[in-house]
């Protein structure tokens, strides 16, 4: 069965986030002030599984071995 | 009041994502083959607003202006 796992990576609280300080004073500068700003990346991958919670499983595994640093991110794992 | 919008910018459909790719072959090398794979960003702006209506105008127009290139990025504007 194919699945569709979404993965949302984010910098932990309190991490540096320079690239949304930039972003966040360049918006100002261009008239569109925001009181806070962060930053995210998303990953949709289509799984093969025999299930969802296999699904789910491998998901969170290639999240954890390649694409979060588990040091400086949080991650989110949802399978639809 | 305060609304906090959330800005998903991803590339259109049929747009080259070398990175994707990259990430997919790696993913497959490490054992988490994935059928297909894309990536997009994700931004969470906190916006100071007199209505729900306005919050979405003001994230819109800083997507259009700044975070996003029409000519090769889709996105998505939501406001909480």
């Amino acid at each position: 069965m194919k699945f569709t796992a979404t993965i949302t990576i984010a910098l932990k609280p309190g991490m540096l986030d320079p690239e949304a300080r930039a972003i966040q004073q360049a918006l100002g500068s261009i008239g569109h002030p925001t009181e806070s700003l962060s930053t995210a990346r998303l990953f949709r991958l289509t799984i093969e599984a025999k299930d969802r919670e296999e699904a789910l499983q491998q998901a969170t595994a290639s999240c954890e071995r390649l694409l979060a640093n588990p040091v400086i991110h949080t991650y989110v794992v949802e399978v639809a």
